[in-house]
């Protein structure tokens, strides 16, 4: 109700956060820049290539288990009672490359993994056979193909185990390991310029002028870029002002894919960073019915998106949840960095308000979730929490017992 | 059924999944050695101290909201047809030492986050304010204390908000920082090292000899090693004689917390490293009732555990979830490396061996969880999969449409 003049101004516009998410998710395109790098460090990085198999894999015909390459035609009807005798010409063991052929009526010792002899079409196994010097009791039959990985059964040379967009998992990481490459092009990961503001924000490690608070939101917009699988870039505390906010927005756009300023959107300094956004690019939103986390400004500028969080560092962090979060995810092509979630049951009636969204921290003991929530700007009431819900803005009320997904913290 | 003499001999002793666990997970004590890591690089490393604070958090008290520090009994009964009037004395905004302090009838314009002046004990949001000159109506009344963070309200100074154990998660690392700390005493990653074997193994970048393939299981160990919060060091691939792996073992369990084999577990390669593991602690089990995974070896030496694990690339990597992944996480005090779950309809009929607990690699689409496996050698097997499920070993048939859980790779 201040007239529009006043030096703080309410919010004008307050949309819902289906709109803004929607508004914001249109303007991420997924990073098309690419990094060579060795498999080593490829884990849960994302493939910018297929990748085509050179050879086949395995390379040849070899024993999957332990026991002796056989003519699986000699082997038939062989059982306990009427075991089928062959006669042994030797062994073969992993990674040898066999000197040696077999014929019907002999069979050649052969451990998991080696290669199988010429005229061998199956292995029996060990454990239904019975040594006598070179002669061998075989006490069941195999099938021709029997107990032997084919030549490319697993990868066939030619042909493409994994394409681009693909996330390289452990065994993706096998799939190429197995193909003998060493390196890999994988997507950058997005880099996230974070800037805390407001003059009454110290940096850690020095003394507290009265007035002053610690910073918590650029420690925990980091963890979030990193939880989300992007690269954080501190540009450490900027002062509330049109000069310094300006350079160091200019500062990040120069080589960060989402830039991020804490504490800058409420109303005063907020305005001052729609200014910025807007003298360069286009806001998205600004204001979206989100408790907490109300006050958060969204922009794209030159592809960049560009965000200004409330200050609260509960806000700020919840902020970073909903809408920093999945902007690193959509923009790395990433799957790994979904938070994971689990069911669990409310632990008291939780009251909201219709049209707006509300993030519930929780606490979990025994598939209870209790509210965790103490005020808007206590960190601690997230630090104790285990995960948050989100009650939609189409709920007034979540009973107590109901089953909510629980996102992990 | 091969006479024992035979260098090729089977499993004596098959032991069932739960009780191989249970003899592994007595035998694993997290990590007791600490080190002293900045706060940029904590997030979900475990706290190896109580974090106690310093400092109240706030440091004083503040404004929660922007509006006016006012005397709240000044606001009682206040209204939009009947508005209460207060001058307005002066501005403070987030960082200001108040230089003023009022009284009733007066009141200060003041910012989130902004030292409330001495005199106020609350704050009227701005949204249900109307300002004429230094002039202020007041259009709803506020309760003492109302929109105010008090000091102390978040962290008192000399608790504990942090204790020793507790994962450092990206709220937690705000509430490290809000107490202006910069450093943090963490648990150790576990050191895992992790050696090759088998003769037939072929590190990548050198060409395939005949009978070689690739080096895929050192890779997908140390995959899962770093998903599991472990540290992995990589010795290389080691001959499949006693004194090459004696000498292995040797410069492993002098730094390693957990050292692993692949390959060295089928036979005679097993026998091998069950001499070596034994000449120097306790086996704990070798052969468990899990497919794929059956020969997986396990010993404790000197508080350190010791695995060797089948060379079959799948089962390797099947051991290696099933018996590392927790073992890494275990001696890590983690929680956030636990595996990711979600609940899928089972896309076909899926028939077990009671008295064996399967895992089955599955592909998920649209809610249904399809069996990807294609043979126990075969990494596309994994590599194309979504993730995993375990069936129990005293279950021998899943049916279609059953719920499942899948372990997400």
């Amino acid at each position: 109700m201040s007239k529009s003049g006043s030096k703080t101004k309410p919010f004008k516009e307050l949309i819902s956060l289906e709109s803004a998410q929607e508004r914001l998710f249109d303007h991420i395109k997924p990073i098309s820049a690419t990094e060579d790098i060795s498999l080593n460090e490829a884990l849960n990085r994302i493939l910018a290539q297929d990748i085509t198999a050179g050879i086949n894999v395995p390379p040849f015909a070899r024993a999957a288990m332990d026991g002796y390459a056989v003519v699986a035609e000699d082997t038939y009807n062989a059982s306990d009672l009427k075991p089928k005798l062959l006669k042994c010409i030797g062994a073969i063991y992993a990674g040898d490359e066999p000197a040696l052929a077999m014929t019907q009526g002999q069979c050649v010792s052969i451990a998991t993994g080696a290669m199988l002899p010429d005229g061998a079409n199956s292995v029996a196994m060990v454990e239904y056979t019975e040594e006598f010097g070179d002669e061998i009791k075989i006490h069941k039959s195999v099938h021709p193909g029997e107990n032997v990985s084919k030549r490319g059964n697993d990868i066939q040379e030619g042909t493409k185990p994994l394409f681009d967009g693909y996330e390289l998992t452990a065994s993706r990481i096998g799939a190429v390991a197995a193909l003998g490459i060493q390196r890999v092009e994988v997507y950058l990961k997005p880099k996230v310029a974070i800037a805390g503001t407001g003059n009454e924000i110290c940096p850690l490690g020095q003394e507290l002028k009265p007035g002053q608070v610690y910073d918590i939101n650029t420690y925990t917009l980091a963890s979030v870029v990193k939880s989300s699988g992007g690269e954080p870039f501190l540009l450490g505390l900027v002062n509330d002002t049109r000069e310094a906010l300006a350079e160091a927005f200019k500062k990040a756009i120069e080589f960060a894919d989402i830039v991020v300023f804490s504490g800058g959107s409420s109303v005063g300094e907020r305005d001052l960073l729609i200014d910025i956004f807007s003298a360069h690019g286009k806001v998205l939103f600004h204001g979206v019915q989100l408790k907490p986390g109300k006050p958060v400004l969204a922009a794209v500028v030159k592809d960049r998106i560009c965000f200004g969080f409330p200050g609260f560092p509960t806000s700020c962090l919840t902020s970073a949840l909903i809408f920093l979060g999945p902007t690193v995810r959509k923009l790395a092509h990433g799957q790994a960095y979904w938070p994971k979630t689990v069911k669990a049951k409310l632990g008291r009636r939780v009251p909201s308000t219709l049209g707006r969204t509300q993030v519930l921290t929780v606490k979990i003991a025994e598939g209870v979730a209790q509210p965790a929530f103490k005020e808007s700007g206590a960190i601690t009431s997230m630090a104790e929490a285990d995960g948050y819900i989100v009650i939609p803005s189409n709920v007034d009320l979540v009973e107590k017992d109901e089953s909510v997904e629980v996102f992990l913290l």
